[in-house]
């Protein structure tokens, strides 16, 4: 696996090297584990003139994520010796390096302003997101964490329809969701799931609460696992009982559409905001333009919710190896609504187009 | 609850007015939430100079944690309106405010400069830890939360000791733990759940794994509950089987005067190190000088590990009605160790000195 870390640090130090920096800090923790292949609580990453060293606040030991890469030198610092970051300019500086390229975006103001008081004749630059740009698209590796993390959620779902849930709340179906997915091999959920009853149903980003599952209600469900780092998505609405409202089914047909049309339209080359547009369009051509989500997808991976994101002002085009999510939903105040949302790898065409990792059904069941 | 928000904002704005700053941007979540009742998503606090403005990107919902101020203005930002520290600093510009503290350990570079674009006339300060400084004394009100987080955690820890243990994986009980807490009314776990067992007991900040509980095994368990964003630890080690081994019992019998000394040393006016030390020369006195956590304690609220440090290097002195953890512990490597964790509250002795509000027994328990 050594390689694969030495591979992405050797791209981006050729693009430091294009735009100035001889040197670069890495603060980001996504960032540091793709790069360095863990990023224990707290530690950096110099990519230096001469060597690539990792900075840890206290001992690396066996509670980190991932393992670190065997090529990287490894500092500990004793808790008392300040922030890793000053440490590792201070190295940077060492190295005779000139300019120091770091991730303003993540890095705050004070740390900055201590790295510049420690190393005033070190220039910093800007790294922008130049790691993040290498992070969207996979190597098969990655992948195959992505697909197996998915395989684990559509098990602990497929579990969970097979139980009652006429009566339970919101916050036990959800923790019960997340049993289910470590039981399954997750190092845990790859973010809090929501699950969404009655009113609640389809909304964005809802927090479980106590309402219980009642007869009639959508249900709504969004979960995804860790595994080694990688996290997928998946989510589906359920009505309970057995016959659907004419206005559930028809609600879920139509969200149903243009998820179906934002999938279809992940090939490489497609540019994002078409993505987003195939599958709004189709909402919103019914009439749908109040509460429709602000993106209809994302890029998924070290962290849940990265580029690309498939919104109507996303500039940038799908590469092939670039795994998303599609997930389209509409929520109407007061009475719920539908989302559905998958992860899937963008294909080339020759290739079968794009693969779906989420495979539990789309049909709307009955529960 | 309107005056207590509107109190905090007063008692800030005196400090920033104080330094020569008439406005001042908060950005940092649990000062936001802190100030303004709520932080949602992505929001920001303006201490305006004519008036306080919350800003949110997309509109308010009953999906936010605790309630915004009745007293304060809130303004909703399109998703595309772009960063809500800029939309602030621009008000404050129009405000005729001469310059804006920001909180620079918080506020990362990249949204700085873009502050500095678009309102380079505004001078931008540094507000530093100001918030947290006000967050460190709790009010009666605080305090309640903390109380019934602590109750919840209590009785989830309770319920757990009466099932049965040994074959069960650290993870499982973790979650079951979590599972509990939420039964019990907490919003959520405080934080991971960490339980060790055997080898991996009384480490610190141990992520559970797969390891499965044994006869003759030492089991720490540390956690806690949020109850109202307020968030409360807890710490025990039990072994399991009848009959402790001589070490086991040495070993406990250490820590627990450790620990009981630093509780007896939280009295106002006691310096953040003297209560660390009250802790830390009995294990030292006793050999252990590898191996002990960085702190002893530190304080609880609206984060989990937040001012004050109780640490050797640390400054200050405690007052009355703050809450704070006493966690010292020995981790032994190949062994295990124990760890033991209260969350108490500075009382004068007049009013009977610290409370404790984790109560689950201290005895070593052989389950």
């Amino acid at each position: 696996m050594s390689e694969v870390y030495v591979t992405r640090r050797t791209k981006l130090r050729a693009r430091c090297q294009a735009s100035g920096s001889a040197t670069a800090l890495i603060t980001r923790p996504a960032n540091v584990r793709y790069l360095a292949g863990t990023a224990p609580r707290g530690a950096v990453l110099l990519l230096g003139a001469s060597e690539d060293i990792l900075l840890c606040p206290g001992p690396l030991d066996d509670r980190m994520d991932g393992r670190p890469d065997q090529a990287l030198r490894i500092h500990t610092l004793p808790g008392a010796a300040g922030d890793p970051a000053v440490a590792a300019a201070d190295l940077a500086a060492g190295q005779h390096a000139g300019s120091l390229a770091v991730e303003e975006h993540h890095l705050t103001v004070g740390r900055h302003r201590a790295i510049r008081s420690v190393v005033p004749r070190l220039r910093l630059a800007d790294l922008a997101g130049a790691v993040e740009q290498l992070r969207v698209i996979k190597d098969e590796e990655e992948i195959s964490c992505l697909r197996i993390g998915a395989e684990i959620a559509d098990q602990a779902l497929g579990e969970l329809l097979e139980s009652i849930l006429v009566g339970r709340t919101e916050r036990h179906l959800a923790l019960e969701l997340e049993r289910r997915l470590v039981d399954h091999g997750a190092d845990g959920p790859a973010f809090a799931t929501s699950v969404g009853t009655g009113p609640n149903a389809g909304r964005p980003g809802h927090r479980p609460t106590d309402r219980r599952v009642e007869e009639g209600d959508f249900l709504s469900v969004c979960l995804g696992a860790n595994y080694r780092g990688y996290r997928c998505e998946i989510g589906r609405t359920f009505v309970i009982g057995t016959s659907p409202a004419d206005w559930q089914i028809d609600l879920y047909d139509l969200v149903f559409a243009a998820q179906r049309a934002g999938r279809e339209s992940l090939t490489p080359g497609a540019a994002y905001r078409d993505v987003d547009r195939a599958a709004r369009q189709v909402l919103e051509s019914a009439g749908h333009h109040e509460g429709l989500p602000t993106l209809t997808g994302h890029g998924v991976g070290l962290e849940i919710d990265e580029d690309p994101q498939l919104a109507p002002a996303a500039m940038g085009k799908l590469d092939a190896c670039v795994p998303v999510t599609v997930e389209p939903g509409v929520h109407l105040p007061g009475r719920g609504g539908v989302r559905i949302d998958d992860t899937l790898v963008v294909r080339p065409e020759a290739d079968g187009g794009p693969e779906l990792l989420t495979i539990t059904t789309k049909e709307l069941l009955a529960l």
